[in-house]
């Protein structure tokens, strides 16, 4: 039984064309493995153009990772027309980004009218081994939906 | 005059050689403009690649050149042989990032033997006009050189 | 000459008023040392009863001093009638809190209508030396002014 | 069973010992409720003294109540004669801190030989129910035991 009840009827369809509007996520190779009402999993594959120096996937891609999964798991409850956007992040680095195979599962820890916090983990897959490598927790905001919102730039606030 | 004094009189070319092997920094298009002793300044254009469902740059892809911003500028107070690490990162969104060109500009706030703290600031630039899009604080780390380091996984704490 | 306009001409008198309501900040010894719009520093006294194990001030001490800073610096620029609650805070430690006398002192990084971003740096002074001994970035939000705000509890976000 | 094995076998009486020797947490009071190793609850009860300007209490207080309960944590699983400190955290206001009786509740999400990770969350009971108000991530640092460990001073990093 999930624990939240989505307001938006519609959630999983736009939450998931959200998801599909975004490039990054594109070039990153990220996609979403599970979409529930406040839970998303995202996955993507190891590539050697998204590492650091060590060969290691950078903890600013994790964090792309982390953060898209809050905003997603956020979004899912959020009502018809609404926006979303991230207010802040924090990402803790556990283990090195080493692995074959990568997950970002977030979940939403207290949804809000205007601001919803969101908590995530990021795990690396290898050799059948999963790893904890990284945490995020985040707030996200509602961009209030609006009949007259003619352009993106009326959507995010000054 | 520098803020502070480097113990590595070759920072400046390790610090570029660190930079250079992060492929990340190449996918994403993000290159180095100043360094400092304690402060780097990156730059990087705008791509629709990296960008969110709105059409402005990603909160991750702008906390990966904030990331490196501050792990570079760390590094380059770093004695030589030393590794370095991110410990933890917030970053705080300001206003979309829409822009031409965009700059992440780090410095140093403490460093330290083991752990350094560092600031960074996210800049859009469009038209002209440069605005203040995001903020990082983070912890960075230093892994002692050693002779024996034979591999990196020796390089990374467990 | 200040950054920052306030909105409310009142908000000198409203923003001490606000923070002596705090009787948190009465027991910690913590009183206004400067205020302008945008800007407020806050002076506090060592004292044996708020230390931690090694004899120096608790960290969670040095945040409810820096937090309260940005708090009131926020609220210097929000509108007549506005309430301010915390969305989040970090603080990095530096250094120990040791010291006779510390220093909290905030600025606005970005106001806005709803969300207020801040900074906050912490000092410590012994033998007429003043040491960073910690940072802040945190996120306030505006509550709007309501004429129906019997109530604190209606102040209050859900 | 325990998550994890501590270190030292009289973790629990130097832990309780490390707690006890903080003067701030009896100015607040703060108590042990349950300690296992990795995991710590304290809990305070409601008190005007370290309230805001709502009468609710401080967030600064809430986040030494949560940042005490990640140290303590963290300790538990650290050698004989190793000092901590904390080297930062993030905490998120959930919702307004108004009842007779917190509680916070930490666990060690990742322990390491210098760094270790925890996550907290603070309740507020109110007529029997429990509502989560906050919750951090933290980092705390390990320093080493020594011999020679003469003063405090000797015991924090510059």
């Amino acid at each position: 039984m999930p624990r939240f009840e989505p307001k938006n009827p519609d959630y999983r369809a736009i939450s998931i064309q959200t998801f599909e509007q975004q490039r990054a996520m594109k070039t990153l190779g990220i996609s979403i493995a599970r979409l529930e009402p406040g839970e998303v999993d995202l996955a993507m594959d190891y590539s050697p153009d998204i590492t650091q120096q060590h060969g290691f996937i950078h903890a600013g891609i994790i964090t792309a990772g982390l953060d898209t999964a809050c905003g997603i798991a956020a979004f899912t409850l959020m009502p018809a027309g609404a926006g979303i956007l991230t207010v802040e992040f924090k990402t803790n680095l556990l283990a090195p980004a080493r692995g074959e195979r990568f997950a970002f599962r977030a979940t939403v820890v207290k949804p809000g009218r205007t601001l919803t916090v969101c908590e995530a983990r990021a795990y690396a897959a290898q050799d059948g081994v999963e790893t904890l490598i990284a945490t995020m927790s985040g707030t996200l905001m509602a961009l209030p939906a609006r009949e007259d919102a003619a352009t993106d730039r009326a959507r995010v606030p000054a």
